[in-house]
């Protein structure tokens, strides 16, 4: 029998800061950071190396450590257990973790204790995949209809999606998986980057920026903007130029607005021929994405990146309130709410178009799509993934992008596994980089 | 000049599910704890005792040290301050703490890092209370229309309520403030129990404490329901039974249904005249709420207690999905956010019945309601506020609660002072209550 014999909680900080990567109009500096959650066993995996599952979410840094204190208080349940018990039964760990009705209180399902919960069972997901000796997409595609509903959290769900009618999605796509995933092995899974345009780089930088992504292969432009109309409209327009009329541009705004002054906003943009307008308001406010989709139409909106529960999705398709679903793989509640996302994306024909970046959060969104694609939507027509390509090279199995195109991850897992020497030098605050940086500013 | 010297964080923990207080369909085994907070400042009130704020949030035991943390990290930001800038500037002390765009990540607005802003800006507001040597409520009864607009957080709001109206909704009631305020003062503010019935209480001892409340002047009791659906029917059999066919019986499930199960068992119970039934699903589920209140009408639907944020109050209303908003002194942002929805709910016409018990909660929802009472609707018509008889012991100016009715509180501040030796006692882990059952366990 193989157990899970420890777990490390590890607070890992990147100094993104200092370059304005990553700054938006609500998030002007951000340190990109991850609460790392590394499952030890006592056995090996199919390979023969050691067994253990890893996992983590994404946050933007002071805090950190506040969603690792609470991951450790959830994992702690996993100690001792069973691992071919554990992996047997991933809807039931689930189940078990959400069930803790004094750490459920500091939510429900929201907030530090859910960000702690995607990291803790993100990397329970990857120890499934690690002892199955398979990438974590192929895992999930060779799962039955049956099998990934039984994992998916529908609880709260059933008066938009029943379980009868979930089984019935993914049954109608049984048919073509072989033909997709041999799809997915030559040609990928298209995505688009956001790398070009934060809203921290000067006008020079973003048209050089723009003139790269063209040249690698990418359709898809994004751009921050919030923060000044005038500006927006020069960076949009720059933008525009560069990539020429038939590529597509998209705009986001990271909540910056309230409902009316999003609409009048956008359509200010309007002239730049949008795909979406992202976050442009609360992340809470589904009647106010509601009202401002029909203020801004033919622009979509587009949002979830910060919805952060399989109800709240819910009640954005069922008001009609989001045209593209931006799910993030470090605030639901792993695969197991994940999953029930993109039944409920597919149930709404509402076209799945992961948010990623950060750290780590490419890795896992690859998967997801390949997942979306393979068994539940059965498409990438109208879809398209994030990426951005900031600090993949502190991962053991980095997502590979070419042609546009998220490549699969062949390896086993969730693609999750930091290099230890990158946790030695970035761990806050007594790793290298850190020690160094604070014995500098105390100087 | 007094600035603000320190400040003191406290994991305060009461041993309640010993005794099966607080046991309801969803949280089995709370024991109620406070994140305790203390601003120190190097100055006196006008009592000539030392000036201190002391604010809290209440949760149900295990993790409320990682709400303590988070606590921590955002009441730094006040260390060193002026208090005369600070409560000089109320709403410009809460958008900094809000503004902090690391922590609002974390969040946004929700959860871990919401909880403790309630705790801090708590705080902040008995500081300012004690600092104008008056009770919360009446230091906010005395501010003018535009002063109690400044100090709201009308962001995200609006589409449904503007600057404008919020002002025009408290200038409406100008008139009558000093005749309501004299009211309060001889009648108190309108209360129910909810102490009768917990779903752990066997049926004698739920017949007994119907026959108390009673006694004590009750005219509305609250039961919890949806473990068992015969047993909630006994339960709420005996209850009516006891108080007869003129008095008000409300049941609370505490979240446990899906929309369909809560319309079908909320329907079962009808035959027992029920005013309204509390928290039937997801707290975030608006849409969900809107459908369980067209499927038990006329049993109104009552929802808040988890409802994180002036967003989700602004939808809820926007959807008729709230027949009596139930908002949580420990869950928002403290009176900024408070404010908002009171004036939100006047706007919508929605009766607020703030929730309360826990620890702490009863101290401070009187002041919400007469502040709601005297200020903002101007009426008790229709309303009343929950009261829940545990704990009170432990803070230096309990609510008084006598004839079904909060009376007026007198003392300065909003009534979140615990005793120095209940904080010695239940401090966890090393009060002395904890050290001593820490000690027996691992013995």
């Amino acid at each position: 029998m193989t157990r899970i014999v420890g777990v490390d909680i590890e607070d890992v900080r990147f100094p993104t800061s200092l370059t304005a990567d990553g700054s938006d109009a609500m998030n002007k500096d951000g340190d990109y950071s991850a609460a790392y959650v590394v499952l030890r066993t006592d056995g090996q995996g199919p390979d023969g190396d050691p067994l253990a599952g890893h996992g983590l979410t994404f946050t933007i840094g002071r805090g950190n450590d506040i969603v690792a204190a609470a991951a450790r208080e959830q994992a702690a349940q996993l100690v001792g257990r069973d691992v071919a018990d554990v992996v047997g039964d991933l809807g039931g760990v689930y189940r078990d973790l959400t069930a803790d009705s004094q750490i459920r209180w500091l939510g429900p399902e929201k907030g530090v204790v859910h960000l702690s919960l995607s990291a803790v069972m993100n990397a329970v997901w990857d120890l499934a995949a690690r002892a199955a000796g398979k990438p974590l997409w192929r895992l999930l595609a060779d799962l039955s209809p049956e099998e990934l509903v039984d994992v998916a959290d529908l609880r709260y769900l059933s008066d938009a999606l029943t379980r009868d009618e979930a089984i019935a999605i993914l049954r109608a796509q049984e048919a073509g998986k072989a033909e997709r995933i041999a799809e997915l092995e030559r040609t990928g899974y298209p995505c688009y980057t956001t790398s070009a345009g934060w809203l921290g780089y000067s006008d020079e930088k973003l048209r050089r920026l723009c003139q790269e992504a063209i040249d690698d292969g990418y359709n898809h432009i994004k751009l921050k903007v919030g923060a000044n109309l005038e500006d927006d409209i020069r960076r949009c327009s720059i933008a525009r130029e560069v990539i020429g009329p038939d590529r597509t541009l998209m705009i986001d705004a990271n909540q910056v607005w309230d409902v009316p002054q999003a609409i009048e906003w956008t359509n200010a943009l309007a002239q730049f021929d949008l795909l979406w307008i992202e976050e442009p308001t609360s992340p809470d406010d589904i009647l106010g994405h509601a009202a401002i989709k029909r203020g801004v139409a033919p622009i979509g909106v587009a949002t979830g990146e910060h919805a952060h529960n399989r109800v709240m999705f819910k009640q954005f398709m069922q008001a009609g309130a989001m045209d593209f679903c931006q799910l993030d793989t470090g605030r639901l509640g792993s695969l197991n709410e994940i999953i029930a996302v993109l039944l409920l994306a597919a149930k709404f024909e509402v076209p799945v178009c992961p948010h990623a970046g950060g750290v780590g959060l490419c890795e896992m969104v690859q998967h997801v799509s390949m997942l979306d694609f393979v068994a539940v939507s059965g498409t990438h027509e109208g879809r398209v993934t994030e990426f951005v390509d900031h600090l993949h090279e502190h991962f053991t199995d980095p997502c590979t992008v070419s042609g546009a195109a998220y490549r699969v991850p062949t390896q086993p897992g969730y693609s999750t596994q930091m290099h230890e020497s990158s946790i030695a030098e970035f761990r806050f605050p007594d790793g290298s980089y850190w020690a160094g940086r604070l014995a500098e500013t105390s100087a």
